[in-house]
């Protein structure tokens, strides 16, 4: 339960991205440095701290160069950003982010509001990225993950074609990139679709590649879709700690999976996180201390951790 | 997606008993009866009425044989009631209720506390229930589960042992239930845990004797725990429309699995429930009529059915 190294599972914290994209209010940049710095001491072994996305369209990431370099200063911390072109990259690179993450929509009609571009656009984007990192030297090498989004679903058009995801899927892993995340941007994914598009893109992409979680618990099926996707062998899990999350361009899209919800989920079934979950919750109350107008959510922050700690009890029968 | 009696999965609506059992005040008779006629034209195909217990103990249920009777009057419904022993088993015999439902507690602390008595007396009183079954002409004998509760933990005891729970299993077995059930009374459980157990069980009562979920969401983990005990063959399912739920004497417990969001899960799953969404949706509304000072949660009724109804997309690869 306390803190450490030792993991079976990474949950990486996507709050002071995914759960600001979409907040009305500016969060101060000494707030979400506090916020992430006390999600880091509660074990958190990636955070993705911001988006290097134009400060005109989404103003809350004016500040991003200050919060990576805060984060960075955090021992052992992975430091991941979203950017939506090249040219966010090339920003992302110049602070020394460690993880860039580029979403490519599934969905053309989200593609084209997210980033303005087809999803075929958006894979060119890609391998200009992959361009920059491989021609940097040693050291300052970034890494890149797809962030396939919208793939079991989109507000914008309706049922997404599973053949396209496995289609963008093979061709972000052809463009070199270091993992690849499935996203369910608007909270349609059922276990048993999370399965077979999971299975189906770890087959098509083939065992060397890692391939990432990100859920929604829009109608409260996200820790049925962290269990079936860990089920079919992924290992790394998007979350927002007290359910921050949405899209601003995606009509509907709300609450990611709760971080200390998720993390509790795992530490239950005997799962190392790395997370100390008291220290978890208590970086609840640091996030709360920066949001004015918003409400945190989360079930494990109500009812509180059972008094019987560590995994449910090893079976005697 | 429209009322039907094709099912895969039984999902049994338990607010009326389980739900009500620990709000303070009383829900008019009318506004009881109007919920179950609700949620019934919904498509559920049983529906926990209340419970006969001492009406000095818990006022809620001093109604119980007249919404026994109204919920008689619904053509196909399946009107369970909890009894905390044979008194009460004989009391809802007269009212003629389809089957009757006796909650065990693993955790002799729970047990003491709900019924007091020990887990081995209850199943005592289970036999004698049993008897007063099978001592009944046909076409007036009722249906006997047995509930197993705090299977996984008690917030009272700590830690449950599985072979005690295995051992209670195996009595109610040979005591002649119709079905059993296992119950996450205060939330502890999770997936790992429930595959464990509930495997565990199956093994040991054998095949023929269904096994039943009632899991309630305390800390958010209730639709994963549903999705790993169907995963092992449990078909029937406990729910409360707008997440009610919890134990006046298990200190803590709060809301069940929300009936809308499980229903909305296997659907999506494409397991068919035979429930009409839209239907139990607007069930909400009625059941909220008859609540003043109790507020109803669960994410899909925030969030909205998507707009592509049905199971998710089929594979095309």
């Amino acid at each position: 339960m306390t803190a450490s190294n030792a993991r079976d599972v990474e949950i990486c914290e996507v709050g002071p991205r995914d759960g600001l994209q979409n907040i009305g209010e500016f969060v101060a940049t000494d707030a979400k440095i506090a916020w992430i710095e006390a999600e880091a001491a509660a074990g958190l072994p990636e955070i993705e701290v911001g988006s290097f996305v134009n400060p005109r369209l989404i103003p809350q990431f004016a500040d991003i160069a200050e919060v990576v370099s805060a984060a960075k200063r955090i021992d052992g911390l992975t430091v991941t950003a979203l950017v939506p072109n090249l040219k966010g990259a090339e920003r992302a690179a110049a602070c020394g982010v460690h993880k860039l993450s580029l979403p490519i929509s599934v969905s053309a009609a989200h593609s084209q509001a997210n980033v303005r571009k087809s999803p075929q656009a958006q894979v060119d984007e890609l391998r200009a990225i992959v361009g920059l990192r491989d021609g940097l030297p040693d050291g300052r090498r970034f890494a890149v993950t797809a962030g396939l989004s919208t793939v079991f679903g989109c507000t914008l058009q309706g049922a997404v074609d599973e053949a396209e995801v496995i289609r963008l899927a093979v061709a972000c892993a052809e463009a070199g990139v270091d993992d690849l995340s499935l996203a369910d941007t608007v909270g349609w994914a059922d276990p048993a679709q999370v399965r077979r598009v999971t299975r189906a893109v770890i087959d098509a992409v083939g065992p060397g590649l890692p391939v990432a979680g990100h859920f929604h618990n829009t109608r409260g099926l996200g820790l049925a879709n962290v269990l079936a996707a860990y089920e079919e062998g992924v290992r790394t899990f998007d979350a927002c700690l007290g359910g921050l999350g949405g899209c601003p361009y995606a009509p509907g899209a709300s609450g990611n999976v709760v971080t200390e919800d998720l993390a509790f989920m795992f530490d239950r079934m005997g799962i190392r996180t790395g997370i100390d979950l008291d220290r978890l919750l208590a970086a609840r109350a640091v996030l709360a201390r920066g949001l004015t107008h918003t409400h945190l959510t989360g079930h494990l922050a109500a009812a509180g951790l059972p008094k019987v700690r560590g995994p449910g009890k090893v079976a005697t029968v």
